[in-house]
């Protein structure tokens, strides 16, 4: 009997303290002006109300694959291991791109149309493995007639569920062999002192142009805070911006409205104007076609 | 003593696993620029940290009871039963429309003024029965000076008591024997294999048109996935858009720029352009006045 | 042994039951487009998932303070005791401002930078003490080499641990000897019936303008609801606004599209179009330099 109750407790213990389920984070293009985001998150509610659920964004400019996956990248790894990322992002709704979770070597899930959506999580999180969603097994019931809403259907469903422990990761589906969708980019090398990369994306609230050169390929290059340094921007063919600019810890290192080279809060190559918008004054724009060069002034 | 144990440790597990009060989902045209929605949740929060709370959509056009009713329609049977929806969108702030708490066929409770919003749900939920909120009773206490914010100091007040089930539904107040107030709309329906309609709601993320029109209508009239159809949109007496369209299963069934009519995630007919702005393109808008007529082409 | 599977009962109700950690609120400029919020919510969440998030707003314009300041005072007391908020809005990032935690007397909890954003919430809920952030202690383990994103690594970070009882209020760091830094602004007063203040910030979703007159003041001079007011909104030395309006209690005490003075939510005079924009209609505006005279027509 007391061996009973004393495991009983126990039980009773880990399942008020530990027994938390994971947590549900949702990225998508929907924006959140109608009631596609609510549903996906009722589906979850459904499965289980101990799920914690939060959003990355749902602004992520339609049909912009390369922007999610950016936002993906941006915050996942500041989330626990276990978190499932739902991302549904995909300009062949209903196409064949196949519905996949791939679980990244840091411990974390996400699910999401495999249409290049996983390509820098998977670089820097490392995958573990991708496995296909058999729409057979997790699919949520009743939905069957309805083809296009994968979103919540689909995606929001399996997540939720693999999220509450409802299902194992190898319940998801069979292993898809060839790992996640990637898409080709310019990647950031060093030669001879000049860094080459591309503008990753713009931090739209400030008009912040981000790069994907990390702050090792600075210091490799000898490039030091506090320096001046020669900054190119070409979109394909033209060069859309050239000037020398300080290389800072902080905005304030400069006057209101000049422009600064700074770090961003991923540690890569970033231009900014002291609280002005570099890329709506300099006409910037981002991703695979924006391309910066970068040199120490001597 | 041991009897007291286990009854002592059943009510621990059942607190920590089965004591997990209800869902709140808020819905208003307030937008999240300010603390009015801020408010409301710190009011719930006050009430029970134990409630979890969401959000459908702040967004609602401003004063628009349409797209309210419209929205909680679309999301509400995807939440599990015991949800509490507050929904505010009121032209008639403070005016005499009554505040009311439906409860559904469905289990689900609507704390809303009844101006209209709850038209949709009643009539999809089916209307278990209604009550007119006791202000008395069911009012944050200190608030009784404040003319403007029922939103907070009665709706998510009474909501979030609800919802921690600190009052039950016989406490809101007194039966309101006359059932919500219901809007007027065109319904769908089917008459010599033409299908008439009406625009319900712009998809506003994509700009794809939503009609009242359900899958089952369209196969009484003999229209199946892969048919090209004759469709007519009017706006009170003109003609707004007239064309023969593909009737698809997903978006990849016509070109880039292509129209494509298909089914919703409601299962409803709606028009789209792949990858663009039906709506803008074509200059459609919704609501009652916006009708369509759908003829499958022989 | 009995007494110890008693202790360890009651430990494990007050676990499940009580243990609950304590409510962070989030306020930024940020915006919801990138994944900046998300990657405070998920340092957040890996401190405890046991944390109940909930945003405040992340619109505030760019840099603007007072509206930090006003966002703030306008929700922080309907939430429960113990809430901790996190407001980053800050023009000087990374300059000299002090990072700051402030208890108020309300027993509410405020991380902040100390550029003023504390302002309102000080005068009305009262201080309690400042500390300042000890950054060797209170850094996400890991961020030292960033040098821009305090929200995340700092003022995120440190609000966490003090939600989920890691640190007491007094491991945030040093007493703050000197109080919050306090923006100097217009106050409302009451002279020989004739009532001074200026104009706090728009209600932004309806163009409704907010003064700082609270209610006490208008019964000072006699207003009472039903009399018709003579008003006078300046800007700096320029009259922008001068007209004779209703002091209603609801918008309905107007027609459509008329101008009507009531009390908004936090019971200060306040000046809307029913069903329309006043701000935009009538261009008014917000901050120090928007006075407004307030007088009862005889």
């Amino acid at each position: 009997m007391r061996v009973l109750l004393v495991t009983l407790l126990f039980l009773s213990i880990s399942i008020s303290v530990f027994g938390q389920t994971n947590i549900l984070v949702l990225q998508s293009d929907f924006g959140l002006k109608d009631g596609a985001v609510a549903a996906m998150k009722g589906v979850a509610m459904k499965v289980s109300k101990q799920i914690i659920i939060h959003d990355l964004t749902h602004d992520i400019p339609p049909y912009d694959i390369w922007a999610a996956a950016y936002r993906l990248d941006q915050s996942a790894s500041f989330w626990p291991r276990g978190t499932v990322f739902v991302s549904v992002v995909d300009p062949g709704v209903g196409s064949s791109r196949k519905p996949v979770v791939m679980k990244s070597k840091s411990g974390h899930y996400f699910v999401t149309p495999d249409n290049g959506t996983l390509t820098l999580v998977a670089e820097h999180l490392g995958v573990e493995s991708v496995r296909v969603i058999d729409e057979h097994l997790n699919r949520l019931p009743g939905s069957e007639s309805s083809y296009t809403f994968h979103g919540r259907d689909l995606f929001a469903y399996t997540a939720a569920r693999l999220c509450a422990g409802e299902i194992s990761f190898e319940k998801v589906g069979p292993l898809l062999s060839d790992g996640p969708h990637m898409l080709k980019y310019q990647k950031p090398l060093e030669e001879r002192g000049v860094i080459y990369g591309s503008i990753d994306i713009l931090d739209v609230q400030y008009g912040n142009v981000w790069t994907n050169i990390p702050s090792a390929l600075l210091e490799k290059a000898g490039v030091r805070t506090g320096d001046t340094l020669q900054v190119e921007i070409t979109e394909g063919d033209s060069v859309r911006y050239k000037e020398v600019v300080l290389y800072g810890n902080t905005f304030s290192d400069v006057q209101k409205h000049e422009v600064i080279a700074y770090l961003n809060s991923l540690l890569n190559f970033s231009m900014a104007i002291n609280q002005g918008d570099f890329a709506r004054a300099k006409r910037i724009g981002s991703g695979p076609a924006w391309k910066i060069r970068v040199k120490r002034q001597e």
